[in-house]
């Protein structure tokens, strides 16, 4: 007899095989019909026991959570949405699951109840459809770059520099913590700290990674970063992942390419392999559409939406052409933007981005050159010395998915820049150093990868996205 | 005309192809032959440049560490060590490099020198070809799982609880550093933190692994783990990555097969993927252990260790049998080993393990079915309740590669073990309740990724297989 998995069992095995199949019940009715469900997709296996044969303490014990074995003959089923069921010759209870303790009934629970029991929410269909989703998208970003010749690069998680002011850090420390070793004027002495000067963890692998970039050419980061914000927002993590390549001899067009290219192949892998998940997520982000009023209502469905993605160029435009087009804009004469574009200069906020993607051009957009003091030190400024090579990929529903610029390479203008921003030459030597011995033109982005699954999963909330979220106040599991 | 890299030049394009090429010089001899490399590849392609048609100052400019773009015909080459080489028509100097100030000298290095300016090592072949082959293993090990229906699971890395008391923590914080909020007995109020608990980095991912394995079936973790302790060796790092699968339904033997598997196949897509690389630090070896007195040196070399690997099967054997070969053994009864072995129980050590797998055995070993008390209290209690399901991989000259075991399913054993050991049931109720709810037999092990480097690079000192390392008093770059 063949242990198989339930999409083993669905797929790929022949009618009139025998089966052992290992799994969670999902359903019993009518003590006749179990929907078993193993991860391994999002369909259920139905298994259909003769009761009459079982002992009763035995049916009693087959509730929703149990985890049962089941023997049997795969054959034709007759009944709805599945074309093989196993008829059970064999059923043992492996661990048992009290009916009315058992968190997860079989009916609709809220995403933010789930979010509770975030260690027992794998075994529902929409958040396994999730994760096997974010993980097939983690593959399709190691496979997009090992096969074009990047070396993944794992940058330092605990670092010793703010490496580009991103945002508020988190220390990390083995001082005592309610008595810490003070220097003479009273400030915390970390040279008694366990790496002997303060240390944060990382906002970005940036800096890192185009040290890789100049010795190895092309290279890319993933891994976690974080933000010690008060944010208590649907669309900001305190730990989160992000992807960051950096490209030696690249600039800021080939940059645009890299980012449309690679976001392109990765949707139309989880289009072509997370089918059935896909669709599971369609229905379900349609359902929820219906829930709100007519004017917020999304145009397309998830699928619909994905592949307009990847069969459309994006739309590249200046930041000056984009102010332009805000400015005159009627939810900005209307005064509906929480922030009137008043000209040149302002920062974009999402409502801005979100409506040239959505409203505008119906399309993801990628906006170049901004002003150089809204940027980071690190962008390259243009002739014009007033913008920086920088650009942001903006996505229908999530507003920036991707950041990302052409790096200054100049030794002088770079070091100019951090003067005039205040960030000692001596916390980025190593950094200045790549400019001082052969330097080269070079590029690079960043993405938020709970951003991009948020994308292809329509998940509104980024904490549906990630298996144990961390939010201000939240570190459980 | 072609842009290409030097990888592409030496392998992919035929003789008489126009080719356009960057990289950095690392060496120009006889004004005449320039050594350039991109890091595509550890081989350099040679420039031939016409020194006459050059002007001197740019001549004078060709200096190691330069950045250069070349473009030139590709021709059959005269010289020894590569069929083609550029014989070049326009030469350009991307980035200069000052050959008195740039501390990378055509000439051999120290590690140790090389790690005091990790921002520019990885423009030398040894470092470059350990980062190709860390980039080749990672992808290797994503390959494995996806292949074999594993998701990959993002386990947190800010946690709220101490795992499985795997060592030291680092305290992650956003309190005042030297005025924190105290309660009302004079302790830190981590309610004011960031996450109104105390949190650290995690040690391990393997209890939310477990969580994700109990509704995806298979799961696993690649990622930054943590450990504060002040050790100053060639074997530490205070951040590592690792690998954590977890597999519902496998017992201990599943589990050894899958460790045992799994290494074989990534250790044979570096044999397969990474030729040019391995030879360069085979070489490498074979010149270091020449330095060494005869008894000390290895027997074999580094490719062959590796095909050794690959093509034998690891000896398997309980900790009780390995015991009493190591109690009879010359070194234990000559008092060769630091810590003698009196008898059954001892925790063994690293002379120990080496002694088996490199002395006895010659070959990789498993051990399983360890003394409970002196392992984790997650692992399955054995029927004599003195032993536990746990097993260790050894590897020549590493030791301990692989840790793992069957974990205890049994929801009033596991709570037993967990109050005899003092864990609290408050800050593992998640991990309680999936032995309440479908508990099953299930497996998991972790492997040390830079152990698996080290292994497959040769190279001695585990700094020298991560980018940036982080070890006490280091957390520069």
């Amino acid at each position: 007899m063949q242990i198989a998995t339930v999409k083993e069992s669905l797929t790929k095995l022949p009618v009139g095989a025998e089966v052992h199949v290992r799994g969670w019940v999902r359903t019993f009715r009518s003590n006749r019909f179990i929907a078993l469900n193993d991860g391994s997709t999002v369909a259920n296996l139905q298994c259909v026991v003769n009761f009459e044969e079982l002992p009763e303490d035995l049916l009693k014990r087959i509730n929703t959570g149990a985890c049962i074995s089941v023997q049997g003959d795969l054959v034709s089923s007759q009944g709805q949405g599945q074309n093989v069921e196993i008829q059970v010759k064999k059923l043992e209870i492996l661990g048992d699951s009290d009916a009315d303790e058992y968190p997860l009934q079989p009916k609709k629970h809220s995403l933010e109840f789930l979010r509770e029991i975030a260690h027992l929410r794998m075994r529902t269909a929409t958040m396994s459809a999730v994760m096997r989703i974010r993980h097939n998208a983690t593959f399709a970003i190691h496979k997009y770059f090992h096969d074009r010749g990047f070396y993944n690069l794992h940058t330092p998680i605990i670092t010793g520099s703010d490496a580009e002011g991103a945002g508020e850090m988190f220390r990390v420390t083995t001082l005592d913590p309610i008595n810490p070793p003070t220097t003479d004027d009273g400030k915390v002495d970390y040279k008694e700290d366990f790496f002997e000067k303060e240390t944060n963890l990382t906002v970005s692998g940036q800096l890192e990674a185009e040290l890789g970039a100049m010795g190895l050419s092309k290279v890319y980061t993933f891994g976690p970063t974080f933000r010690a914000e008060n944010s208590n927002t649907s669309r900001h993590l305190a730990e989160f992942w992000m992807i960051e390549p950096e490209v030696a001899f690249a600039d800021l067009d080939d940059n645009m390419d890299l980012s449309e290219d690679f976001l392109k192949f990765v949707i139309q892998y989880i289009l072509d392999n997370c089918v059935e998940d896909l669709e599971i997520l369609d229905k379900r982000l349609a359902d929820e559409e219906k829930g709100k009023p007519q004017a917020e209502r999304s145009e397309q469905g998830l699928i619909e939406r994905l592949k307009f993605v990847v069969e459309n160029n994006f739309v590249r435009l200046s930041y000056t052409e984009a102010i332009e087009i805000l400015r005159n804009s009627k939810p900005n004469k209307k005064g509906k933007f929480k922030y009137k574009i008043e000209g040149w200069g302002a920062d974009l906020q999402s409502e801005h981005e979100r409506f040239l993607v959505e409203k505008h051009f119906k399309s993801p957009v990628i906006l170049f050159d901004y002003p150089a003091n809204i940027k980071a030190f690190y962008m390259r400024l243009n002739e014009d010395e007033k913008t920086v090579r920088a650009m942001d990929v903006l996505f229908p529903g999530i507003g920036e998915i991707v950041g990302g610029s052409q790096r200054e390479e100049r030794y002088d203008v770079l070091k100019g820049k951090m003067e005039k921003m205040g960030i000692a030459e001596e916390d980025l030597w190593w950094y200045l150093d790549t400019r001082k011995f052969g330097t080269c033109v070079h590029s690079g982005f960043g993405l938020g990868f709970e951003r991009l699954v948020q994308f292809v999963t329509g998940m509104g909330n980024i904490r549906d996205v990630i298996p144990f979220p961390r939010t201000p106040g939240r570190a459980e599991f």
